[in-house]
C-alpha cells in the first residue's frame, strides 16, 4: 500500500498540476479548468505512483500502458501531467489552444502522448477497448489501458456499448476511472453524486467497481492496486470528486464549466494553492520489454479466380478477398456488427477466427474499438450494412483526427436490396464517407474489382470506405485487370459517343444494358465505371467532358453528396452539362428491378435521358 | 386475473396469427417469421385482452395506446395482429413486401397502424419516450406506450440512453416488452437466455422489471396487469421466448433468422399448428374519450428588435426566436442535449419551462424522442452542437420515413468556433442534412434572418435543419426584410460584376470584406447570401451564372455535400465555372480568424481567387 512519502510527493505533484491547469487556461482565455481540477488526484496518483508503466522516450512503444482522456475537455490536466513528468515545459503549456501548438483545446494526436483525439464525449472507452483487445488477444502483451471518463458522458449510449463488450471479452486489462464531479455543462447530471447507482449499473454489466473519494490519494492508490488484482473483469473506479477542487470560489459551483479564470481570479486561486514546488518531478515507471506476439509469417495471396460467366455478389467477393489477402497483411483484423453472414465477413472469420471480433449490434463501439486497434498498428476492416454506418458517424468523424488506418465496408447499398425496405438501404453512405478529410471511397461493381480494391484498401494508409452490393452481379473484368485508388474504367467508347454515362455498382449494369438498347438504334454512348468515387479520376472525366456533349451520372444513392456531386465537383470548371439520376422518391419494399425503375435509375431512365438529349 | 375463456381465445388468436405469419412470409419469399413467432403470445395477449386500448377506426386518435415494434423485422407479426383484429384481410397480408403494398418489409407509416417506421434496431424505445413524454407532460392523457424490443438490439447504446431517460422522467406510462429469444441474426446474443442479467441491468437503471415465460398467456396477462399498477417507474417485461415457436423444425435453431419457409416447409409448419379458426376476431378495447390538455391560446409573436449596430451570435437569435414565436406555435417544444447554455435553447427554457425537455448528452435518444413527439402533433426543435448531430444520424435518417415534423438546430458550426478544436466543429452537418429526402437546410448569417427563418421552419411541415454560428455577427437586415425557404439575398450587385461570391454564415462577412477591398481597386463582385442551402434558389444562381463570368462559393464546411456542391448541382447544366473555397486542411485550435485564414476561406483567399480569375 501507499507509504507516507509517496502520498506527500503525489500531493506536491497535484498542487503543481493544479498550478499548471490554472495558469495555462487563464493564459489561453478559455478551456475547462474546473473539469481538470476534479480529476487531478485520480490522474497524478495513476501516473506517478509506479502503477502506470510508460516509456516517455518512446510514447508509441508496444509495452506502454495506454491512457485515454475520454473527457477530452480535461486537456489542461492531460498536458499538465506530462509537464509534471518533465515532458513539457511551463512555456509549452502557455501555448495551450494557440494556433500551431501541439496542445490543442481537446487532445489530438498532434501531441505525441495522446493515444487518440477525443472531445466528442462517450468515445474514449471504445478506443480503449480496441487497445485492450489488442493487448489480450493479438499482441498478447501485459500493458493496461486506462480511460478517464466524465460523469456527464455516462449518458451517452456508446458508453454502455463499450461497457457490455469489455465485460463480454473479459478485458481485465481495461480500467475506467469515472470522475463523478456531479456537474455537467449546464447543471447537475441525472445521478449527481449517487455513486451507489453508478456502481449498480456498471457492475450489472459485469465490471468490478470500486467507489472511492477521488481526492484521497491513499484511497485512490488502494483502488488501483485492487483493480490490478487477478480477475477476468474490467474494473471501474467510481470516484466522488469536486468540480473545481482546490479553488474555493469555483468548487462545486454551477456556471464554471468550460470557463477560464480571469487573471485576477487566477491570482486569487493560486494563492489558495499555497506553495508550488516546481522542482518536483513526476516519475513514471518503465514497462517490461516484451515482444508482441508475432502474426503468421507474411505470405503471398492466392490468385483471384472467378468463372467469367457466374455472377457473384460483391459483398461475397469482399469476404473472399479478406481471407485471400490476409497472408500479405498479417496485421489485418475483421470487426463486424452481428451481420457477418450478410456482409460475408464470416468467410474471413472461418479462415482466421483469432483475427475476427464479433462486435454485436453496437456500431458506435465497433468503430471506436477499430480506432484503438488501428492506433496499435492493426488494420481493422469494419463491416456492417452501409445504412448502419450512419449510427457511428460521430465515431467515424472523430477517427479522422487520430490519423487512423481503418477500412469500412458497407453492404446492402441502395434501393437494389429490395424487399427489406428503406430502413435497411444505404442511401447516404457515400455522402458521409466522402465528407471525411482525405478519405477514400470505393464502389466496385463486380467480384474481380472488389478483390482488387480490397487489396488496394489494405495497402492504403488511411480511412477507406468500400460499398458492396447485396445481389449478384456479373463478372466484368479479367483477374489480371489492374485497379487503383483514384482510377476508373472506360467500358464502352467510340468516336461517335454522344454522351457519357457514369455508373458504379448496380447502376453500371443498367448503363451497360442501356448501351445495348441504344446501340441497336445507332446511338453510341460512353460508359465509365467510376469505382473510385474519392479521389475521383479527373483525367478520364475531363476527357469524357470534352469528347461527349453531356455527362449523365446514375447512382443508387440520394442525390446529395453522392456520385453525381463528386462528378460535378471534378468538372465544376468545365462547361459540359451534367445530368444526374439518383434516388429521389421515398423508397419502398419491392423487387430490386421494380425499385430501380421506380426511382428512375434503371436502363429505361438512362435510355430516356439520352433520347431527351439528342 | 385472466379467466380460462380469455386464455382459450388468446390461444386461438395466437394460432391464427402464426398461420398468417407463416403464409405471408412464404408468399413473399422473404421476411422474418422466426422473430415474429417468438413474440406472438406477448403481442396477442396485449392487444386482445382488454389491456390495450385503441380506436381502430381512428388510429391517430389522441387517446389511443401506442404500440411500436422496435424490432421492426417482426413486421409479419405486426401485420398479422391487425389482421386478427379485422383491419386487414388475408388477401392484404399476401401483398406483404410487394411493390406498392402498405405492408412493407419493415413497418413504415404507409401502414396507418404503424406509429413510426422502424427497422434500424434500437430506436423504438426512444420514439416511445417521445410519445410517453407527450402523454405525461404535454397532452396529460392516460394513454400508454408499449414497445416491443428484441434481445439482440439491447446491444445498441441508444437503448440505454432511452432506458435511463425514461426512468429519469418517471415515465410510468411506458411499457417495454423484451422478447428474449436468445438468437440474433448470426448466432447467440451476448446474454442468451440469462433473464436475470437483463433484470439486473434494466432495474439498475430505475425500471420495474417482470421476468416471465413469454409463451405462457396467464403469465403474460399477469405481468401486464402488474405493469399497470401505480408506481412512478417505467416497466420492462422480460420474456423468455423461443425463436420460431410453434414450428418444431425451426424452433430455437440458428440459421433461421430472416428466412421465409419454402412452400413445402410452410405446409409442414401449418400442419403442426393444427386447427386454425379464421373466424376468431381479436377485439381491442376502446380508450376513454378525453381531451388533450390545451396549450395556451394562440397569440401573436412580438416584433423582432435588434439594434442595427450591435453584433449578435445567430445561436442567441435562435433562442430568442424560439421564445418569441411560441405564442404563434403553441405545439412547439424544445429538446436539448445538455448544452442549452451554448445553443441558447435556455432562453426558451426560461420562458416556457414546461415545454422544454433536458435530454442530457444522449443525442440518439433525443432525436428518437423528438420523432415520437412529432408523431403526436408537437413541433420539436432539437438543439445541440452541429458536430454532435453526426451522433444521431441513423435516427435522423430513419425519421424521414415517418413523415416527421422536426427542426434540428446545430450551433458551433465550422472552424470559426476557434480554440476548442476539430472535435467540436460542425464540418459535415450540411452534408448529412442535405442527404435527407425533402429536407430543408437553412444557414442564416445574422440575427434578423435567424429569427425569420426559425419562424419559417416552424411553419414548414417536415425536417428542417438550421445551422447557427458561435461568434457574434453584425446585423445585415432590417426587421421587415422577408425571408423564405428556397430564397437568397443578393447583397451586392452591379452591371460590372466580374464574379459572384456565394457565402453563408461567417463566410458571408468574409465575402463582404473582400468586396470592399476589391472595390477600392475598381473590381466589382456580386455577393449572394445563400441562407437557404436546400432547396436552393436556382433562379438567383442562374441569373448570377449568366451575368458574371464565374461563381465562387465559400463555406466553413468540408467540400463534400456542402454549399459548393449544392451550387454545383443547381448549375450542373450551366457552363459557368464554379470555384469552391472550403475547409480542406485538418483543422486545429486557434483564433477564429486565424483558422479562416489557414483554411483559405477568409477575405484574403476570396480576394486572391478573384485576382487569379481576372
Amino acid at each position: 500500500m501507499a507509504d507516507g512519502k509517496m502520498v506527500e510527493k503525489l500531493k506536491k505533484l497535484a498542487t503543481l498540476i493544479r498550478y499548471y491547469i490554472l495558469t495555462m487556461t487563464t493564459e489561453a482565455g478559455s478551456g475547462h479548468p474546473s473539469s481538470s481540477l476534479s480529476a487531478t488526484e485520480l490522474m497524478a496518483s495513476l501516473l506517478f505512483s509506479g502503477i502506470f508503466r510508460f516509456d516517455v522516450d518512446h510514447p508509441k512503444a508496444s509495452n506502454n500502458d495506454r491512457l485515454i482522456f475520454s473527457k477530452g475537455h480535461a486537456s489542461p490536466l492531460f498536458y499538465a501531467l506530462w509537464a509534471a513528468a518533465g515532458e513539457l515545459t511551463e512555456k509549452d503549456l502557455l501555448t495551450y489552444r494557440k494556433f500551431g501548438s501541439q496542445l490543442e483545446g481537446h487532445p489530438t494526436v498532434a501531441f505525441p502522448f495522446a493515444e487518440a483525439a477525443t472531445g466528442s464525449l462517450g468515445q474514449g472507452l471504445s478506443i480503449g477497448i480496441g487497445m485492450a483487445l489488442n493487448a489480450k488477444y493479438l499482441d498478447k502483451l501485459p500493458y493496461r489501458t486506462y480511460v478517464l471518463l466524465g460523469d456527464s458522458e455516462m449518458a451517452e449510449g456508446s458508453q454502455w456499448e463499450a461497457i457490455q463488450l469489455a465485460a463480454h471479452y473479459k478485458l481485465n486489462n481495461l480500467i475506467g476511472v469515472l470522475d463523478v464531479n456531479r456537474l455537467g455543462q449546464r447543471g447537475e447530471t441525472m445521478l449527481g453524486w449517487d455513486l451507489n447507482v453508478y456502481e449498480k449499473r456498471i457492475s450489472s454489466f459485469g465490471w468490478k467497481t470500486i467507489a472511492i473519494d477521488g481526492h484521497s490519494i491513499p484511497e485512490i492508490l488502494a483502488a488501483y492496486a485492487e483493480a490490478l488484482l487477478g480477475t477476468d473483469q474490467p474494473t471501474m473506479l467510481i470516484a466522488k470528486t469536486i468540480k473545481g477542487k482546490g479553488v474555493s470560489f469555483i468548487e462545486n459551483k454551477n456556471g464554471w464549466h468550460g470557463k477560464a479564470l480571469k487573471q485576477e481570479e487566477c491570482d486569487r486561486a493560486l494563492k489558495e494553492l499555497g506553495d508550488v514546488d516546481k522542482s518536483v518531478l513526476g516519475e513514471i515507471s518503465l514497462p517490461e520489454d516484451l515482444k508482441p506476439k508475432e502474426g503468421p509469417p507474411k505470405g503471398v495471396p492466392k490468385k483471384i479466380d472467378y468463372p467469367a460467366d457466374k455472377p457473384v455478389p460483391t459483398r461475397k467477393a469482399y469476404g473472399n478477398a479478406l481471407a485471400r489477402i490476409f497472408p500479405q497483411f498479417p496485421h489485418l483484423v475483421s470487426l463486424d456488427g452481428e451481420v457477418s453472414n450478410s456482409t460475408y465477413a464470416e468467410i474471413f472469420k472461418e479462415a482466421y477466427p483469432d483475427r475476427f471480433f464479433e462486435m454485436y449490434i453496437a456500431e458506435q463501439n465497433m468503430v471506436g474499438a477499430a480506432l484503438g486497434l488501428s492506433r496499435r498498428g492493426k488494420i481493422p476492416f469494419v463491416s456492417t450494412f452501409a445504412a448502419f454506418f450512419t449510427r457511428a458517424f460521430d465515431q467515424i468523424r472523430m477517427s479522422q483526427y487520430s490519423d487512423p488506418n481503418i477500412k469500412f465496408v458497407g453492404s446492402h447499398a441502395g434501393v437494389s436490396i429490395g424487399e427489406d425496405g428503406p430502413s435497411q438501404m444505404g442511401l447516404e453512405d457515400i455522402a458521409i464517407f466522402r465528407a471525411i478529410l482525405n478519405s477514400v471511397v470505393l464502389y466496385p461493381s463486380d467480384a474481380v474489382s472488389t478483390e482488387k480494391l480490397v487489396e488496394e484498401a489494405a495497402k492504403h494508409d488511411g480511412i477507406v470506405y468500400i460499398r458492396t452490393t447485396r445481389s449478384e452481379t456479373p463478372i466484368l473484368y479479367r483477374p489480371d485487370e489492374p485497379f487503383k485508388i483514384g482510377g476508373s474504367k472506360v467500358l464502352r467508347k467510340s468516336e461517335g459517343d454522344i454522351a457519357t454515362v457514369i455508373g458504379a455498382g448496380v447502376t453500371l449494369y443498367e448503363a451497360l444494358e442501356a448501351y445495348e438498347s441504344l446501340k441497336k438504334e445507332g446511338i453510341l454512348i460512353r460508359i465509365v465505371d467510376l469505382y473510385s468515387i474519392k479521389p475521383v479520376d479527373e483525367t478520364t472525366l475531363r476527357e469524357a467532358a470534352s469528347a461527349t456533349k453531356s455527362i449523365i451520372t446514375v447512382e443508387d444513392h440520394y442525390p446529395e453528396g453522392g456520385i453525381g456531386e463528386a462528378v460535378k465537383s471534378a468538372l465544376a470548371t468545365s462547361a459540359v452539362p451534367i445530368y444526374s439520376l439518383s434516388v429521389t422518391k421515398k423508397p419502398k419494399s419491392g423487387k430490386p428491378q421494380e425499385l430501380l425503375d421506380y426511382e428512375e435509375i434503371s436502363r429505361k431512365s438512362i435510355v430516356s435521358k439520352i433520347r431527351e438529349l439528342i
